[in-house]
């Protein structure tokens, strides 16, 4: 395989980069925003507006996807890829996250996880080479290893013995794919072209809030040689600091010619705090989460359509924003949908969300390549009044 | 104002007609399907995707409107067309029939009704002149009289007393425009150019399930002049035959060089039978009622996509259909969007049976254009499996 991860620029103030890392449906340009497509579809807009929306990368859950509709399904289907009708890449998580925090979680040990599903109750049992099984199966362009995300507060002993399973569980996901990684992927649909090996395994880092352990698991993860890092465990509920800490502590382990990816967050401004950190990829539901609430983003921070002060409002959402929710539609209109409940109201602000998190990676790509990525950065985290407190995924 | 209705063509074996109905928001070819607009919005796509399914016209309901988001703000927005982004023809209804079906009905009397509304109990007063101020503000194209309709079965001597306090009702929509039809229309969007004699009056014809009082009303209704006129008072509960006899009835009374609209109506064979009966116009509210569970029209008749069948199905829901959904996307993957209640499933249905009234009435023009429209309807309803009875709004 080729040099699959190209650094193309720096930022002379911050750790900022701006890179391209290609895979076997596409290219993606970094820093990269990974809208999440829970169910096998990013919510409330298709993948032809995804595509319009200029999404390189979508993230797929595992999890979700194994309970509804099965892995028997999206198999017969050929592949995720086929089976949602989106051509472009696509990020795989390795359903860990959702097993401890949304599964009735039985037993876990060091073989894998035991859990009953949230909607039916059905027993299943996933290990890392179950986990690499199912997002080779489901197509995943990058997939990631299974990881144990200790919650926050965490106390240091299960974050230092957690930390040293998620070492132990990556090494076998790692071996896994070293093992399978020549053969063909059997029921994809572009099975006879295509090898695991064109696919990529991140490895996660966790280690709570403490820095030996981030920093030691960071090392360790390292060692074991993926195609790229995630840092895990961050956006948790712990304070705004704690995670810009958790990154710094690890980042300077990570090596530069790989793609960098933080999970499961954040803000806007936070994605631009951890962009200056030397981070490359996101993946966040709050774009399309609080649509579904009246909530969309400006860059003044959240409004809530919803409230009366925008009935008369004839503005679009953002002004000057290209999306097409704000070229056509009034505050006014989509607050009138959203309060009568038709799903045209936010769908809108779904793809006004989406668009300003693509339009907000596409600004700090072009600030890095002139190297004025920190100045941006400053001024639009003065700029952005964060008036909600948010809860992530 | 100019010859606004032209019939082009007429079938040879049935009372079939193609014809363009000119508005001041463009023509509409007839026969012809008008998607509803309940609250201001078709409920599941966008203005943009009606336009790409060729929708021509649409409806909006007054007393939707009129609830929410109420009048102020839609006169504050310069009318309906500007509200909604939608710059295609509008035919809105009185609000009459939602006040007699939905609101909680105070009292009728000559002078009008009195209501509370079903949302927050407010009270109001709808006359035959306030349902035209009302359309009026909404920048109507083409406007309905205030009329009664009464519900099924009803006897004798109310369906006599109402059909004629509808004609008394319609007369007063018909002077009261009369009156205000050579002002403009302050507050629209287009009012300096705009008059409201650009736009258009139907009348209605009413009288139950009475052959005399059908004829009577018909011909009532009909010597007031309107630019146009409807068939009310049908799919109400009624039996099919019925339905058919009421406009075979009433159509002979209808002049020859004005549409002729067939309300809130009906299945696609039904729309077929009262095309080849002389009618030119239609809205239903279920091509995105039925999508909303699962349902989807197909020529065999309708497929509930919740079922076990589709699981595994690859096909698209209907074979060789152009639609955006059928082009794209699978039943399996569409089914499993609707078993997780991810709205892009209802939306793709939705599309779907938009398209395939569409495309209906296209084909029923392009029938008639060749004269050949009776077989065409006679193999059609064949094919078609009603398996649902269907509910209509």
């Amino acid at each position: 395989m080729q040099k699959y991860f190209e650094c193309l620029a720096t930022d002379r103030l911050s750790n900022a980069r701006r890179g391209r890392l290609t895979t076997a449906h596409g290219a993606i340009d970094t820093p990269a925003f990974m809208p999440v497509g829970t169910q096998g579809s990013v919510k409330g807009v298709s993948p032809r507006e995804l595509h319009e929306l200029n999404a390189q990368i979508i993230l797929g859950n595992t999890y979700h996807l194994f309970v509804r509709p099965g892995l028997h399904v999206i198999k017969h289907f050929g592949g995720l890829h086929n089976f949602m009708s989106w051509h472009g890449p696509v990020l795989t998580d390795s359903g860990g996250y959702q097993i401890f925090s949304l599964a009735k979680l039985r037993k876990i040990t060091e073989e894998g996880a035991e859990f009953q599903n949230h909607i039916d109750g059905a027993r299943a049992f996933i290990s890392p080479e179950i986990a690499m099984e199912i997002q080779t199966l489901l197509g995943s362009d990058i997939a990631m290893a299974l990881d144990e995300c200790v919650p926050y507060p965490c106390d240091y002993d299960y974050a230092a013995q957690s930390a040293e399973m998620t070492r132990r569980w990556a090494k076998r996901c790692r071996d896994w794919k070293r093992r399978n990684g020549q053969t063909g992927t059997p029921g994809l649909a572009d099975s006879s072209t295509r090898r695991l090996g064109d696919s990529m395994l991140f490895g996660i880092v966790q280690g709570g809030t403490f820095e030996d352990l981030r920093k030691e698991s960071a090392q360790a993860i390292v060692n074991l040689n993926f195609d790229g890092y995630a840092i895990g465990g961050v956006s948790v509920g712990e304070p705004e600091e704690e995670m810009m800490r958790a990154v710094e502590w690890a980042e300077p382990f990570l090596p530069e010619d790989k793609p960098r990816y933080a999970m499961g967050l954040g803000t806007p401004p936070q994605l631009l705090k951890l962009i200056a950190r030397g981070m490359d990829m996101f993946d966040c539901v709050l774009p399309t989460r609080l649509a579904r609430n009246g909530t969309a983003f400006t860059a003044a921070g959240t409004i809530n359509l919803k409230n009366a002060e925008f009935i008369l409002d004839k503005n679009p959402i953002e002004e000057n924003c290209t999306c097409d929710a704000c070229r056509e539609f009034s505050r006014g209109y989509i607050r009138h949908l959203i309060k009568v409940e038709e799903i045209l109201g936010l769908r809108l602000i779904t793809l006004h969300n989406l668009h300003f998190y693509l339009n907000l990676m596409n600004q700090a790509r072009a600030e890095i390549e002139k190297g004025t990525f920190d100045q941006f950065c400053k001024a639009f985290v003065a700029d952005y009044k964060t008036r909600d407190v948010l809860g992530v995924e």
